[in-house]
């Protein structure tokens, strides 16, 4: 499958370019393309603490994405999945760094600790403040002292971001991050691999199977297992994170790797809330993509036991459009249906001219049948003819039940019984035509002003102009819709010119019969 | 492949639990599962315009994602691609319209208008204010007269969800809707089809084939065409607005049809906002999720005439945090590099002991090339001492620009030529392990503490402890490193224990031989 991009090699910097010129005005580069990709805040002024990361690219919102007020003063963007160089670091950091000094929070990869702690190193020489977190917060590998640093990082961004805007000094927001990076747990599942640009897509993981503590990189996850659903999904995910979280309240983070749709994501976050650690969840961040694998069908779960200040600090505004919030879970709050669902029961009401006028019209319908069938059959699937004469037989058999002495109220019964007992595009159309009709003339307008403001309210929803080809012509004569080639609503516009030429639209033709029938009495 | 849902028939009903349950309160439902799915705000008073828009599920975060304070009051969810039920919709408006009114926003396919339209004709019968706007912002089919609502629904929602919020009443509103509506062209592009859940993904679009002119249903676009990267797409998708966009401003909104990488997408923003229609744009919204059709890999583009009203209109807060603001379009601000990037020139100075003493050393690793990279060949890649010995010649031809005679210069500077001239992980580590012993030894510590920072820094960044068989444990003596059966940092912790035992650390055992030269010498 091909994917939106133009030179693989040009990826990084234009997608930064990209960032940068849709953020309006909030975000800016460094001058060192095609080595140098730091995006840094525009309105910075070095008065307050730096934070800045980065990494390998590909994991889009994640990293630049999150700079901006309130969360990091600047990311540094490597090539998709490979760390930035030092220069690269080192120019982030000499770039936004002043008297108050910079934290970095780097993912615990080699080429990332290395990086960017040569870089810091260097900017200690040049006299800068710099201190550095790691974050590590995979659990998928228990026994790995190196474990991975993936979309936990978030919380870090997010406290220390909101600390730095309130002035916190350098000690005190790296002792914060320090505490986030230790009580902050992660593991992720994938139903499908990702598509490293000029790679082909790695079919690794058959159907029926997901890969449960992946990373964020297209390797594989720890175990293969068997998949089975979203809620067991999620249950294999909180019974790992289960065995390290204690009593406290936790801020949860749902993840999207990239290509789960939004439609799973929410039904994910729906089982997560319910789920054997639910009730352990105070607050919840996402569901949404902030730390992906490039388009990876996969998600991931992150934990963080919160206390009261954290909260605030997850709470705070901040300006990355990106960040989703974070919210309180609660339970679905339900609200009791209105009244009014039920229609409103009509008095029946017996008038005998009506019920006959209501009768002769119905069989005419009724004895049309098998000719409408025929008509429609020339440009739809041949059921308007059964169509009209199931509700008109459905209609004379509901006379008795009718308010047939009060007019406007008879429309407006007409116009129920159809939307029950008529299926198709055309049941509703001419339900509405009644029911409108009945508005109208309950309003006071005279029978034929409110018969024609039905038909308007009918064409207006229904779309149909005259000469559309459809019922609305009978007003002009139903053969003269033999003529009309182009349908321009109705299933029949999706059939050309000569297939409709010569033919007569049923529904035009069976308003025309009733029409013919009222002239024949008139 | 599989998805992250459970029974294909739950998926609508717990996707908007999920949402619900993550909105920090923000959103309810009405009680009328599984058949009547209506979202709507918590905190609603009745005391303005409601806004009511749904139609089917499928396109998250629409519609449900974008009922809060200044949007939508209330989402009607249908089955995925399925229309609403009357009911529903009828249940909808009741639930929160007031005797302000309510907006009825559809989308223009036959099923929502039906629905909607028959929905607000029985609301009216019970003596509510209802009107209805019917989005079709699709230029794809320019000669059909229902053109279908896509993402330009969103320009009403917030244009219209911002008015109601400031209180104007419902003819103003639904003029300014209808305005919104006349003035809004979208169209789309896709590089693949969709899975719709329970059925097998349709592999219609070939690769180097992209589709341009679709729904968000699936459905075929309504030309294929040859497919050459991001830019092309954008121009194809920039050449059918040009036609129906005139002189004035516009805003642009950049929608993923939901499997498109968020890298992706920055790379199609930049492309976007170099475009041929370029000039035209002056507000972004987006790239984001907004009108999905579930996980296609495609996006849409559509435009919207602005007025300075309409601007604020659009940039006003709303609480749906899948709404992505809309930010003015800028140039990339490009910021200079920082100074301080290349590394400060150091004074040389001679002095022939220590002169002596680094060429003794580097001597040492030179001659240790070959035993140092059989050594390496039994856990790793066999160059370590290749490595070191090219790192030692650097060194020794570099005596002569070296400050030899100010020690804590000369750590900052062999810290220096080391990062230049040495590979790996090896050369960053022993360059942190110089600098930041320089950067000791400048603070005033003696030398033998300074060493230890500096060892105690690179043990810090690069993560090994005693023990994890590393050069760091040159200090218990190499041998000892041959009886480390698990290492736990660098390439050889990929290595099961049995390849390791009984042999030594390549990176230890030339440490070890420096320590030795040293103790030959004392």
């Amino acid at each position: 499958m091909s994917q939106f991009i133009n030179k693989k090699e040009n990826i990084v910097t234009e997608a930064v370019d990209g960032l940068i010129r849709a953020s309006g005005g909030q975000l800016a580069r460094l001058d060192g393309y095609p080595h140098i990709r730091v995006v840094v805040r525009a309105d910075w002024d070095k008065s307050k603490v730096a934070l800045v990361s980065g990494g390998g690219s590909g994991h889009e919102p994640a990293h630049a994405g999150f700079v901006g007020k309130g969360m990091l003063t600047a990311a540094v963007c490597g090539d998709v999945f490979a760390s930035p160089s030092v220069d690269a670091v080192l120019a982030g950091i000499l770039a936004v760094t002043g008297p108050a000094g910079c934290l970095l929070i780097v993912k615990n990869y080699t080429g990332d600790r290395l990086n960017f702690g040569l870089a810091a190193e260097r900017a200690r020489a040049a006299g800068y403040k710099v201190s550095m977190v790691v974050v590590d917060d995979d659990i998928a590998l228990p026994d790995l002292p190196q474990a991975r640093g993936v979309a936990g990082t978030l919380f870090v961004y997010k406290i220390a971001g909101a600390l730095a805007e309130q002035g916190a000094d350098l000690d005190t927001l790296t002792k914060a991050a320090e505490r986030v990076v230790r009580d902050t747990q992660s593991i992720g599942m994938s139903l499908d691999t990702c598509t490293v640009p000029g790679s082909p897509r790695q079919q690794r993981i058959p159907p029926g199977i997901a890969e449960l503590g992946l990373g964020i990189h297209g390797e594989p996850g720890v175990e293969q297992v068997a998949y089975n659903g979203a809620k067991n999904a999620i249950e294999a995910v909180a019974a790992k994170l289960a065995t390290v979280m204690d009593k406290k309240t936790h801020v949860v983070l749902l993840n999207n790797l990239g290509g789960a749709s939004t439609l799973e994501m929410s039904v994910l976050a729906n089982e997560l809330l319910v789920s054997s650690i639910a009730d352990n969840l105070k607050l919840i961040i996402g569901p949404a993509p902030m730390m992906t694998s490039l388009d990876m069908r996969g998600f991931s779960v992150s934990v963080y036991a919160v206390n009261n200040e954290d909260e605030a600090l997850l709470g705070a505004p901040c300006a990355p459009s990106a960040w989703p919030g974070c919210k309180a879970v609660n339970s679905v709050i339900i609200k009791e249906l209105p009244d009014g669902l039920t229609p409103v029961k009509l008095v029946p009401s017996w008038h005998e001219p009506t019920a006959n006028f209501i009768t002769r019209w119905c069989q005419v319908l009724i004895d049309s049948e098998a000719d409408l069938n025929a008509l429609d059959a020339k440009s739809g699937d041949g059921d308007t003819g059964a169509t009209l004469a199931g509700a008109a037989k459905a209609l004379i058999s509901a006379l008795d039940r009718m308010p047939l002495s009060d007019p406007t109220q008879l429309y407006r019964a007409i116009g129920q019984e159809l939307s029950q007992t008529m299926g198709g595009s055309c049941g509703v159309l001419l339900s509405i035509f009644f029911t409108a009709t009945a508005d109208a003339a309950s309003s006071g307008l005279p029978m034929v002003a409110s018969l024609k403001e039905g038909l308007d309210r009918m064409q207006q929803i229904g779309g149909a102009q005259l000469g559309d080809r459809s019922m609305v012509d009978a007003r002009k004569g139903a053969v003269h819709t033999s003529t009309i080639v182009k349908a321009r609503v109705g299933r029949a516009s999706y059939i050309n010119a000569e297939q409709l030429q010569g033919h007569i639209d049923p529904g035009a033709e069976a308003v025309a019969r009733l029409f013919e029938d009222l002239g024949d009495r008139g």
